[in-house]
């Protein structure tokens, strides 16, 4: 760079009088978190060059030239070898300034027809669409782990919990079951956003299209895109599918925190209900007897790292008008970081969930506490004739007997309990069994042992259906 | 109510010894809002009853009690003359206890088979759908306006921006259609989130499911849901559905705040690119010159609304054990007040889009500025030979001059423009019209007129076909 | 209103052709939720009017009439007798178009030298500092109630958790002690907040100050205000005090819900720590035993309320440039939503905290189990000469043993312990004893029953100096 | 470690009966973020070192080496000498483990008397207490170089803006001085902060504090704490100082958003009020014209990005019982990246704020604009006597003429200013100039010139006496 031509290492020199300040020039580069997307940025630039000799804007020699540079960049970084540069701002700009050092001129034809703005919108699609299917794989695995565990505990009878107060007994694979039909919402969501990531946003140039003769349906069947952008403003200042990822991330990991509170509840010494095998824990430097549930600990945490990030990218895109704003280069850093984190913490449950164990004459003893069939009283009354609400009534003035007697309904006496109503017979004690209780709630969605065996088939086919229209 | 029975004027009273303090059931009443759900709560009941009688479990006589008892409650709703009680804490439990009084016990049975946990879930649902099916006109109306606009608009040039400097001519109709790109996402978004709405949660019960011997599909079918809810546990405490809306919403909003954005800057003196109509802004108290873009500031305002309802709602479910918890109270103000504003917004916008007047001289008198056309003068040399970042070079040196000399491209001499590149020819002015700048992006996406008519009827087409899906 | 004349019902008409749409007057409006600012603007207006006649500017005559006038109005406000109209936009607008119906032409006067923009700030701000101060009385019952239940509680032993695994015995006292400290720093930060609220912004006009001559310091003594404002550009675009003391709020709920978590795990069924006492719980429709911890439920749900409209405030402010814009609107709904969430969720707290009722039988019990005293065998092995690393792993070793055999620590014979380090001695089960392990635990913020008592004093000077000082 | 002691090589093996899984110990490990907190570590453990041999913990031989042992061990992390390794989980094992390697046995014993759970509380404190006296710094430079260049631009005149809409002249130094007391208030917040900071946990050790004797206000001295943390269980688990941290750092960001809007409003050609210098902007790759305000926009995107570590913390601490827990690890990253990201922008600002130009024609042109005097006449029709509601009626109509006809209130004749009001008399042009409507505004907070430059002087002194008392 001459003193006289300040800035022509960069791609924008020519206009300007004095060079980037050294701290502005750290501050605004992308490529320490950018670099990422390189080989999808290469891949984006096979198919561009591609298209452009398919067009006649290069020759096939000169396309040829560039692929086979880009071939062998994409070898320097998949070794190690490439060296970034922060004063070449971004991935893009290394890229380029690399393949012209090796083919000399014709690398900077590369560029005809395309700015950074479309470039870096569908290198982020690409690697978006990547990751993407890889999170669908460990979704699947979690989800089948999960439906496993089910099948397996079927008739493991626990407490069904509302407010955290023992509400009515439920089977142990029913309530596995409720996290899959969670799950199954997410890898939904998951799919329709993959829809609307896999548009080709190149052609858009910097904003209003290009005036060479390229052909945007060429490039979009090469890089196996839907189609392309309906228009080129919206295409380069778009970030939707960024944001809907994002939200579909926090629901997700929502639910796995939600599974992550009951897994640190049950591991807990008052409830004891399942065991977590030690590689899934660690322990305390002071402590010596702890063994903690580290990882849904983690997972729990990680639940604000996601919200966080889908409140920076919806705060980010807020009130900026068209087209691209330098604030875009912001999108990046909290996508990745999502993504990391998802695919993170999904193999982590998708790994521990086959290996909870659970302890089920616990589980057993805890249902019978509490009342947990104080609900099978009141229909055994209604289907005596009494009203609802009347029965309720009745069977709440005996568990406040109970309470003060010490006593569960089941342990009550035949006349103790017709205290409260004579309309109770000696047949009560059926439906004041757990076995009892769990297997009346004999349909679609009920907690019967049979009715779980019936979800987890259904669920299986629905995932087999899913997984296979991917 | 007896003084030695506290509590048996609500729902749950019999196994309490001290009634509710008077402070306590204030706040954790919510009849105040969720009143707003008592026509869907009828609805929903009516469903409920008819099926519980097509099991046996009513018989013919009690439905019809039932269903006429509710008829006149809704007349009373509708009239207002419904006396709302805080004492009976939400909607269901006043519904129910009017009911009651005017058929006497039977309308105590009604609650059978079902609690106030599957049932207000239900209810959201109802409600949710319905609204969903509202802002679907208001969304499509809003779209229409614009497409319309477009068109008019295909042929007005006006600066395109980047980092809100000058970058190229653009059409105004296709800056619209960027507007209606970004709604056509949000319209398919909401179309799937719809999808997850429409499943019924009725006969979860409590948590568990119930051992009366209801028939779920039949509750789905009456109310027009596609299927029930496969796991009872998972359908009393989802509230994903409420997520994945205010989700939605917080996108919309982001696309209104940006459209919102250009509309100010448009309307300012300084851009004077447009004009609103008196009817959608207001004046000052004490400026008597002044005319606010009133509306679209308070829409861009309302973004945070809607993005802190999302946050509100994810931070809510974060961690809750299942099944139901009382949290979960808390989700229907944020979700209330998000489809206000959903509402709002978009009428306001549908009714004023089609009343932007553009100024057709002041746009091209801008894009005529700020060597708008210097990228068709680098392609120019590109397509004389010259290697794009060369190109690039030569007129950054031509645009420094250009500064230095206070003249447009388009003003230079011949001889001025060729001190930076021989190979610059006397045709070098056509391109450096706005019409042939406009013109020459001609491809799917680009800004030429052409283009723009092309892409409106396009997004009538696809416009008329999402529409027909719902 | 006269056709040629349109818009002179409000404001600002003069200048416009066309009223203003009717759905856009509705969507624009404010008075719906600004009238609850009503009293504080007519006390701003009094403060007003009284400088006003201080610089000459009203006479005294037209001043008392002004004073009077809304005297009558405030009483017509407290009586429910006013007539909001959304014609009139505003609290403002409303609250002046009655003083001139009342007192004619001198009514116009009041809003000489001021604007609705310094106006509105200066209402919230006066209307902030009563709220504030109306928290800190609750605040400071709150914490005296836990510093009283604290002191009650010095000598109960129960488990103290980490990752919610039994780790050490503490003391009852010292765990609600924790709480107190975590509201003290809230305390503080609620005072830090109120300096900022209270400062005028009155003077500032619309944006510039005003050609009367004002004097903004007797203004601001005649309020109660600490100084005028600097700057008035910033005094009217500033809402720093609402984001501020939103943020004071999302930390104090998120206070709040890690005891109401606490609370609702110690009501369950597997902990059974406490009771609460029936007037703070509720029950279930459909299960006549349970009863639910309600009231520490729904403020843990409300903390996301809280967090939104932090959210919703931030984002509203970004990105807006000066001064005024109509965004702002958009600042009293999520203000006034948090300063009703904040009494509320405080009120019930404060009521609810000295109920609490302790089941130390339980509590003991469940200390004992799970190894509780592991850390102070490691420490007995330290002061005999151990490493400490060492005696950890020395006592994980006595763990793992316990755990095969199903015994405590202290159920271990001598011999059992020895096998692992020969260091022990017949002394150790002194050591292995609860009180014996929180009573050694004695320094500054220090588990031991001495310490928490001491704590308690400390606590109640720091409250009362705090208090003081308000 | 053998294969029969499994774990052993981490700080709580003993207890365990299979190691860590692989991905696990990677997924739960911190030591990639966490040793950043590495010397702050060392910090720590030297005043525990030195406060253990004075209470006879330790010999003074003990201390010495310790010190001494660490000190090396600081050489070897400062030249990047250090192998981390995540074998050994985190910062504080890696370190430990070295010191062992280093002086054997008696490295073991630094862990007296502390837990992790105390000691990263105390290393974050320190390291947050430091960062926010560099933070401090670079707002005194901000702050500073912004009065600065208000004195020199206390006569610039610009159009005041309100709703975007040209509202009243105004001096471009009382703009400046806007910003600067936004800055003012987040200085203050700074401060207030670390009051809250400057707290010791050390001693709190795992939860209940230690059986150890040690003195809490020695360490608190050593390391410059104002005093020890009240209470142990509080110590472990309190996170507030990063959520406070992180609300201050998301209102400072707000405010420089709001500048850095502005700035890129103003560097457009349709503003053009001020000049930046080249060395802030950066360029396009496609369009050799253009010179991007790169650096307000990255800062203003950079909004999104706290407010979202904002709400990550805040969502991480909701619903945690006490004490610490597994979630915190996800405390560090967040507010890591805030800390970078406020240095990183407040240096960005405070280097390019004095190198701001203004454009002092174009500014006083825009001002002359829009009748940004209109209120200027309202007031002149005042001060002869008319009600301010019906001056505002006049110049509305004066404005509505001047629309029709394109002439400014200054340039109409005074027969066409007199049909709206016969009090007009020839004296009003004095009142309609620029310079006379500025100077009119003369009191504290005004534009006036005089106030500007009184306001400077304030500001300077208020500058000088918070940073004296830092």
């Amino acid at each position: 760079m001459s003193p006289s031509n300040p800035g022509t290492n960069s791609s924008w020199g020519g206009r300007f009088s004095e060079p980037t300040d050294a701290f502005v020039e750290r501050f605004t580069a992308s490529v320490d978190f950018d670099q990422r997307l390189a080989l999808h940025d290469i891949q984006g630039s096979i198919a561009h060059a591609t298209m452009l000799a398919r067009v006649d804007v290069l020759s096939d020699v000169e396309r040829d030239a560039i692929i086979e540079g880009l071939g062998e960049i994409r070898g320097e970084i998949e070794r190690g070898e490439f060296a970034w540069s922060i004063a070449l701002e971004d991935v893009h700009m290394n890229i380029e300034a690399r393949l012209t050092d090796k083919i000399g001129t014709t690398g900077k034809k590369l560029h005809t027809g395309r700015s950074r703005n479309d470039q870096v919108a569908t290198d982020i699609r690409l690697f978006l669409r990547d990751e993407i299917d890889d999170i669908a794989i460990e979704l699947v695995r979690l989800r089948e782990g999960l439906i496993t565990l089910a099948e397996r505990e079927a008739d493991t009878i626990m407490p069904g919990f509302t407010h955290l107060q023992t509400a009515q007994p439920v089977t142990f694979g029913h309530h596995l079951l409720a996290w899959q039909e969670m799950l199954a919402r997410d890898h939904e969501r998951l799919f329709d956003c993959r829809k609307r990531v896999n548009v080709l946003p190149l052609g858009a140039a910097a904003l209003a299209g290009t005036t060479y003769p390229i052909d945007r349906h060429v490039t979009a069947e090469l890089l196996g895109f839907e189609r392309p952008a309906e228009n080129s403003l919206d295409a380069v200042s778009d970030r939707d599918f960024a944001i809907e990822f994002t939200a579909f991330a926090s629901i997700l990991l929502m639910h796995l925190s939600r599974m992550s509170e009951e897994l640190v509840l049950w591991t807990s010494a008052q409830f004891d209900f399942i065991d977590l095998p030690d590689r899934f824990c660690t322990g305390s430097s002071i402590m010596p007897q702890k063994k903690n549930p580290d990882v849904p600990e983690l997972v729990r945490g990680k639940t604000g790292r996601v919200y966080g990030h889908l409140m920076s990218l919806l705060t980010l895109m807020k009130s900026q008008p068209l087209a691209y704003n330098k604030d875009n280069q912001e999108d990046k850093e909290p996508l990745f970081d999502t993504l990391e984190t998802v695919k993170g913490c999904l193999r982590a449950f998708a790994d521990m969930a086959p290996a909870i164990e659970s302890k089920k004459a616990r589980m057993a003893e805890a249902a019978r506490r509490g009342f947990s069939t104080a609900t099978d009283l009141a229909d055994y009354l209604v289907r005596r004739g009494v009203a609802f609400r009347d029965a309720h009534e009745i069977v709440g003035q005996s568990v406040a007997f109970g309470l003060r007697e010490n006593k569960d309904l089941s342990e009550m006496r035949l006349e103790e309990l017709q205290q409260f109503s004579e309309t109770i017979g000696a047949d009560v004690f059926e439906v004041l069994t757990l076995e009892g209780s769990v297997a009346a709630r004999n349909h679609i969605g009920g907690t019967a042992p049979d009715q779980v065996r019936a979800a987890a088939q259904r669920a299986r086919d629905a995932l087999a259906s899913l997984a296979g229209q991917a």
